[in-house]
Order: C-alpha cells, then sequence, then structure tokens
C-alpha cells in the first residue's frame, strides 16, 4: 500500500484532539439527582505490549454534584487514546479517575467493552459512590 | 431545493400546537396503586448553541395521585419542543418539572434518548418521588 | 365496499361471547405458591369519545390461592371486549377487579400495551397483592 | 363484565367508518413508475363460521397509474371490516380487487398475514399487474 | 410551557441550513461502477393539509456518473424539510428529482419510510435509471 | 489526560504494521469456482480534510483465480490505514484496486460500512468482475 | 413417573385426529393466481429406527388451482403423524404428495424443520411445480 | 393419510422411555452452592379433557444439595409425558413435586413455557425452597 | 491445572468417530428433484501451522441423485475434523469432495463460517453442481 | 476421509497449549473494587463416559483482590481442556476452583452454556465470594 506521508499536525481535528482538556460546566439542575449516559463507540488505543490497536464501546453513566462533562470536550478525550498505549483493565479505570477528579459526581460508572482478543471477549467495569437507585 | 413560503399560521396542526396547554381529568382508580407509560419516539427541538434540530425519544411512567395526564394535549406539548432551544440535559428534567406541577403524582421518571452527535449517544433520566414497587 | 348484512347473533361463537361469564376451578397444588402468567395478544375494545377501535395485548401474573381462572371463559371474556367503551387507564385496572373478584389471589398483576394513538405508545400496569417473590 | 349498551352510533368514528367510501387522488409523479407500501397491523374480522374474531396484518403495496389512494380513507376501509364475516383467503383477494377497481394501478399486492387458529400460522397472498422492477 | 422566543436565524446552524445548495465533487473512480448508500434517520418535515410534523427515514442509493454528491451538503439539505409542508407520496419523488439534476447518476434510487399515521406505516420507493447490478 | 509520550516505532506490532506487504498463495482448489467472505470491523483511518477519525466495517468476498489472499498480511494492511487519510468513497476503491492487482480473482467485492457522520450512514461497495452465481 | 392408563379413544380430539381425512373447499378466487402460506409448529412424530420422538415445523405454500385445503382437517392430519414413524427425509415428500393427491394445485411447497439431532440441525424442502412469480 | 400400524413396543426407544426411572447421582462439589439449568424444548403431554396434544419447552433450575439428577434419565422422564394426560397448570408442579422427592435440592425451580391455546399464550412457574442469591 | 492422562482410545465414542466411514442410502423419493440442509454447530480442526484449534458452522445443502449421506455418519465424520491440520479455505472443499464422491447428488454447496481469527471473520463456500431451482 | 499423520507436538501452539501455566499480574487499580467479564465462546472438552466432544461457552467474572489473571495464559488453559474428559457439572466447579487458588480474588462467577445433548440444553454457575454490587 502507498503510504503518503500526511502531516498529521496541519489537520484542524488533529490540533483540536491533541490541545484538548476535558471543560465541566454547572449542573443547571440541582433539586433532583438525575442520571447521564454516554455511550461511546469509536474508542481505540494500543496494546503497550505490542503496539497493535484494541477497541472497545466506552459506557459512562452519573449523577451529577455540582459539573456536568461538556460533550465535545468529552468525545475530543476519547479520540485523544487513538495513540495511547494502555491496557483492557485500566481503560475503565483511568476514565473514572480523570472524569471523578474532574466532576466530583455522585456516582460515576465506567464500562469498557472490548472487541475480542485471542479467542476471549472482555469487559470491565469500574464504579465511583453509590446510585441513588431512585435516580437511575 | 426551493423553499415555498407556506404560512404556518394558517395550519390547524400549528394553531393547536401553539395554543395547547397540558391537561389533566381526576384518577378513576384511587383505589390501587398503578403504573402508566407512555413511550414518545416524535421528540424534536433544536441546539440553543448552533439552531441544529435534534431528535429523541421521551419515555415517561408515572403513578398517578389525584390526577391523569390527557393524552392528546402530552402530544401536542411534545410537539411544541420542535422549535424551542433547549439542551440535552435540560429536556428530561424540563419535562419532569412541568408534568410534577401539573399532576403531584407519587411518583414521576422522564427518560429521554437522543440521536447520536459527536459520535456518541446520550439518556438522561429524571425522577420524582420514589414508585411503590409493588405497582412497576 | 359491499358490507353484507350478517346476522352476527346466529353465529356460535357470538353468542358464546355474549353469554360466557369468567368461571374458576379449584387450585389443585396448595402446598406452595406458584405462578402462572398469560399473554393475550387478541384484545380490542373502541375509544368511548370517539368509537374508533383500540388494540392492545394483555399480559395478566397470578399467584393463586384457593381458585385458577378457567382459560376459555378468559379467552370468551377478553373477547367480550370487542364492542365495549372502554379508556386506556381502565382496562387494565377492570380486569384487574374483575379477576380479584372472581379468584381472590394472593397476587395479580395486569399490564396492557396499547398500539400507539396521537404518535404515543401507552401502557398500563395494575396490581392486586404482594408476590411472594422466591415464586416469580 | 358489566356489559354497558353503548350506542354505536352516536359516535363520530363509528359513523365515520360506516359511512367511509375508498378515495382517490391524481397521482402527481407520471414521469416516473415508483411504489408505496402501507403496512396495517390493525385489521380485524369475524369468521363467517362460527363469528369468532380474526386477527391479522395487511401490506399492500402498488405501482400507481393514474390514481393514488387516499390514506384516511384507507384506514376508515380497513376499520369497516370488524363487523363482517369473510374467510382468511378471501380478506386478500377482496381487498385487492377494491384497490384495483379504484386506483387502476400498473401494480398492486396484498399479503394478509393471520394470527394463529388451531396452532396454524396463515399468510395469503395476491398480486395484479406485474411490477416495473426498477421501481421496487 | 413556557415558550422563550428565540430568534431563531441569529444561530449559525439556522443559518446554515437556509443558505445551503446540494453540491457535488467530482467522481474518483471513473474505471468502475460502484454504490453510494445514505440512510438519514432525522428527516422531518410537515403535514402540508395539517401543519402537523412527519417523521421519516430516508435512505438514498446511487451509482455515480461524473458526479458525487457532497456529505455535509446532503445533510443540511435534508435538515432544509423542517419547516416545509410536503405529501408523503412526494418526498421520494422530490429528493429524487432534486439528486438527478444534481448528479446525472447512472442509477439513483430514494426509499422514504415515515413514523405511523392513522395506524397505518407508509414507505415509498421512487427509482431512476438502473443500476449495474454486478455492482450493487 | 496526561499523554506519555510512546515511541511507538520499538513496538513489534507498529514495525508489522508498518513493513507489511499484502501476500499471496496459490490456490489450493482450481477444480471449482468458490467464495471466500472476510468481515473486518476494525477498519480506521483519518478524514483528510479534518484529521477526525472514521470508522467501518469491511466486507470482502472474492472468488479465486490462481491466487488466495493470506490472512495475516490482509489483517495488517487494514491495520495499515489508521494513520493514513482517505475519503468514504475512496476506501472501497482503493482496497477493491490493491486486491485486484494482487489476486487477479474472478470476481472481487469490498463493501465498507461506516459508522454516523453528520447524522447520516455512510457505505460504499466497489466491485470487479462477474460472480459465479452457482459459487456463491 | 405414576403413569395413570388413560383410554385415549374415549377422548374426542383422540377420535377427531384418528377419524380425520383431509379436505377440501372450492378456490373462490379463480381469476388470479395467489399463494397460501400455513405454518405449523407443532409436527412431532417417531423415529421409525429408534421409536424415540421428533419434532418439527412445517411450512406449506401453495398456489390453488380448482381446490383449497380446509385448514382444520389440515390441523388434524399434521397431529395425526404423533404415532407414526417416518425419517426425516420423507416427512417433507409424504406431505407433498398427500396435498398433490387432493388439491392438484399449480405449485406446492412443503418446508420441514426439525429440531437438532445429533448435533445436527436438519431441514427438507419438497417442491411441486412451478410457481407463478408474480403471485409470491 | 395411510397410517402403517407400526408396533411400538418393539422399538428400543419406546421401550427405554417406558421403562425409565429418574435418575440421581452424588454431588461432586459439595463446598460451594452452584446452579444447574436445564432447557427442554421438547416437551409434548395431551389434554386430559379433549386429547389434543399440548407443547411446551420446560426450564428446570435447581441448587442441589447431596443428589444431582443424572441427565439421560430426565430426557427420557421428559419423553414420558408424551401419551399423558395432564393440565397446563399441574405440568410444572408435578416435576417440581418429582425432582424435590428425588433429589432433595436446596433450591428447584420449573417454568413451563406451553404454545398458544386459545389465542392465549401461557407458562407456569413453580419453585421449591429459596436460592442462594449468590450462586444464581 | 492437573491433566489426567486419559486413555482415549478405551471409549467408545473416540472409537465409533476413529473407525466411521461416510455412509450413504438409497434417496427413497426419486419423482421429484428436493433439497436437504444440514447445519452443523460443532466443527472444530487445528490450524496447520500452529496447531491453535479452529472453529466453524458448517452448512450443507444437497439435491440427491440416487442417494443421500446417512445423519450419524455425516456426525462422526464432521467429529473426526477434531485433530486433523487443515486450512480455513481446505474445509469447505474438501467436505464439498468427500460427499459429491459418495453421493454422486444434482447438486452440493458447503458454506463453513469460522470464528473470528486475526479480528477477521471468515467464511469459505464451495459448492458443485447447479441447483433446481424450483426446489430450493 | 483421510487422516494425515500429524505430528501435534511439533507445532508450536500445541505445545504451548502443553506447557501453559495459569499466570497472574498485580492489580494496578487497588482504590476501588472493579469487575472484569470474559466471555470465551471456545470451550471444548471431552465426555469422560464416552469419549465423544462437548462444546461450551464459558463466562468468567471477578472482582479482583491483589492479582489479575493474565489473558494469554487464560486462552492457553481453556485450549487445554480439548483432550480433557471432564462431566458438564464439573467444567465450571473446575475453573472456579484454580482461579480462587490463582487470583484469591473478592468476587469469581463461572458461568458455562453447554450445547444441546439428550435435546437438552445445560448451564452451570459457580460462585466464590459475594460480589461489592455497587461495582457490577
Amino acid at each position: 500500500m502507498q503510504k503518503s506521508p500526511m502531516t498529521l499536525e496541519e489537520k484542524a481535528g488533529t490540533r483540536m484532539i491533541r490541545e484538548n482538556r476535558l471543560e465541566r460546566f454547572e449542573n443547571r439542575t440541582r433539586h433532583r439527582d438525575y442520571t447521564i449516559r454516554f455511550t461511546c463507540p469509536e474508542f481505540t488505543c494500543l496494546c503497550p505490549k505490542t503496539g497493535f490497536p484494541d477497541f472497545a464501546t466506552l459506557q459512562i453513566d452519573y449523577q451529577p454534584g455540582a459539573w456536568c462533562v461538556e460533550l465535545k470536550s468529552l468525545k475530543l478525550h476519547i479520540n485523544g487514546f487513538r495513540d495511547q498505549g494502555i491496557f483492557h483493565e485500566d481503560v475503565a479505570n483511568r476514565v473514572c479517575d480523570e472524569l471523578v477528579a474532574l466532576l466530583e459526581p455522585k456516582y460515576l460508572r465506567v464500562f469498557a467493552d472490548f472487541t475480542v482478543r485471542g479467542n476471549i471477549h472482555t469487559t470491565v467495569t469500574a464504579v465511583h459512590g453509590k446510585p441513588n437507585p431512585e435516580a437511575l
């Protein structure tokens, strides 16, 4: 395959992903607990041992405290794993840690569902806090 | 595309949506708790930042107290979001607030399931009160 | 459409539906709680306001006490709603009341799942008593 | 069950169904063949032998000539079978005959899919004319 | 519902939809026939009689000649039907006419799948030209 | 997110992807036509305009002549698109051209099914030669 | 298990199955070809070698000539295989022969879909005549 | 249908079903609770009133005490209902009683899911003991 | 894992698989073409390069000439691949060759559907002869 | 079938499976409970009585303590059952015992779902410890 040397840094999207920081905004509904779920089917990263690509769907549920995560910065953050080396077990835990630090949510759960490797299908679930079950 | 200038105000449906008020009727079965679920796949509104259309399915569950919501006025109310600017997180919370104010229900839950934006699928769940679990 | 005047009263099925009474028989297994579920996809009635037909699937679960409902009389009873005017909210509650009066069950639940009207899909759940959760 | 004697003739919907006639309008796109499909899940009629109700989903496909069928009159026409006695084999053929007489279509197909009777699930397919396969 | 008067014209997305023109680019693969399919689940327009909203999924297949349609302009074009009054039968035919005029394709097919109205589910299929069956 | 500078070139998988060349082996069954289908759900590349990632499933069908494609080299070849900028319309056509040049097959078809962009789901189908229909 | 000696011959259903003969009635729609499909999920017979029960779903399609098969006699006929010894390959062919002899149809197809035996799922398809493809 | 008089008693399978007794073996894993589920889609019996055949899928869950049921004897036991007359409500309860007497399990549940009769789909669930929820 | 040295040759099933020869019997229905389909989800073999196990579902369709394949010998034959080294492309072709030599069928098709290897899902379809399309 | 005598011991995969030992690595996320699920659809072993092959999907869930299981050694361990004789009831319990001994997890569950034998579908669930329900 003829691989044309593309100067990636010149593309706007590439720069937006590189410069992105997760952003938050104030929760506009403080008088009740409620739950937000994001399903992100386009997660990809690299195996830290081999450099081969891995693929997953991330599902993020949270019950906000004072803050909500801004959707576009979340999308770019997920795009940002593309060239990172990270193990299956750590993907859910790292995204969980990052969002807990940003949002201080009442409850947050990250579910990472990877494609088959070694004939085995792996999922990892990391949770912070206890949900208000009435608000699920 | 040739966009014929349609005088919307002259159509009956357009006027019904504009003039609609959510209506209630008396709960005819007061001797037990029971649950009503409405699934409304035709919700659409506008993004307050960009003006682009958003689409969602709303699912509304409630256990009535003294009042039930009238179905046709609910349909027109949902139609009425078509030209409103409102964020994903606020749709479920606003519909929840409106129906709680109208119905004073024992329990009410609004689940809003939006189509994909930024490669991410978002849902929001807002709940008022605790359900009688025997009646779910 | 040429509508041939059919003298309905002369048909056996029509008469069986008209003359039917819900019947019960003695529960033959009194030494344990157990659960019976009937799913009836052929419920139809009329809208009391407009006279237009409505359609639903009824799901009936119960844990019998001294009595069980006889299946054929239940089928004919459901057939009997065909020419009745009754609101969505009342279908589940009326069937629940009728079966509770007949069977004095330990637990009975009626779930009515209607076809779309006004772009909205409605279900109603009415429950009598508390189930023995071990026997569900 | 207490069967309140409802004076059906007084309801608007009942009268609309009784007085309905299938209507047609001029095909606005004569420069190409195209295909319209209607799926009608709420067909019910009576068994001519027994008077028991039958239920079906009708699927109607056609490639219009000079005329198209008006949707609301079609809905009311299907409602009009509710009190008619008609055999499974005849439902698809009668609807096909009626629409061919009304529309003189280039192609018309009626597929009737009945619920189980005698442990057997029956479908009947009646077709008029040959479709333009490029336009299916 | 409190309907805040939003000045729609000031939003960027609203203006982009209003000012959009369908755009084309040169087909880069002229040495073979091939097929492109777009599925657009977010089509909405207004009923010309009543002003009530209608919803559909559009599926567009074509085999390009000299030109391909630009994806973003297609998205904005579909957004542009939101305030148009147009009948079910005409949606597929108008989109077909517009794309044929723009692209002069070897083959183009528009399939419009509407949500239920009057208890009936309608689809319309309009086709221009004959496909190269080897390239489907 | 703390982005550790990973020296990708040092990983074995990264090097294998970079150095990979599509390989072929002799067809061991020349006395009949037969069909091989590969489904590859882990295709990703970059948008040439924006640098944002795109995702697709590729389905490749072929009827071999003298040669078959070696599976591992095909996997690495698909991995190799990860950092390439390429348009949707061109993915199917380029993979088709590459495999036709390598294999000189009797028939080859590439179907690329992309994830949603701009609310639209796109697929592209490119075909070389005519299949022996008996062997599909 | 206590096996109460049930005198089967005394039951009405048992006698109806034993005495049943397949019946036909005149085709009421001779002016067009049309297709009837019966799906019968409750077929059971015995393995002629072992006496163990076998289970299948039968699907029967036909385009009638002068005669149609009467539904209730077909149901009883299928019930009548319960105590017969017959091989998988012969079920579809025998039912096909029987219905062809009774109906002299333009086209008739029997598809028998058996449950797993020896870790293998078997189906058999027997066909008489050629269908009018326009009427399928 | 020509019904060849098959001397059933001479077949090995017929004799095995007639002579079968449910068998048990010692539970080899006594240091923990665990759950076994059998799904048996080939249950058939006779209606005690009419002699017509009934069909069901049985699902059996249990947490063993000292004994486990031997699979082949269970299969033959289920085959043994073929010529028994038994009501829907009693099938689950009788199988439950038989297995409780044989196995003295910590927990046992029988779920019987019958095919449609009288347009109604019936299931019956009988349970003995309480499950260890950690071991489900 | 403690791997007890099991003397496989002493088991009846192991010997039956080793000694099995594909068997045929005379086609009892020569007066029409018909089709038999076997679906075998329990195929496993070894990769000739690595010795790692591969898994597939085989689907075999044929229209018999003078002979039919005996089901039990086919099951044992498929079991016999368990310790064979064979490539994906060759599985379908070898089974096709073997059955053609045994049966001299009018038409035979083998479809092998393998589990994912190298993130790619592979199927292979080998066909002998042309089917009678009326009998499919 | 011509069974070429393949010297299995010479293959790398065969040797890796034979020499494999389950391996563990340190849990990198000790500050929270989390759950890992592996789904392994390629389990096969032999029936200890007959020597015939059995097939299952294994699902393993655990909440790690100090250790996690290494994925590749798990895959090879599952491959290692291929020539072992082991009963259905014991598969889940043995894998559970092995992983508990290796990992000393807070919670571990093995669910084994076997293909049909004797017309019955069997699953077995073995569990060690109690899960932290917040982390499921």
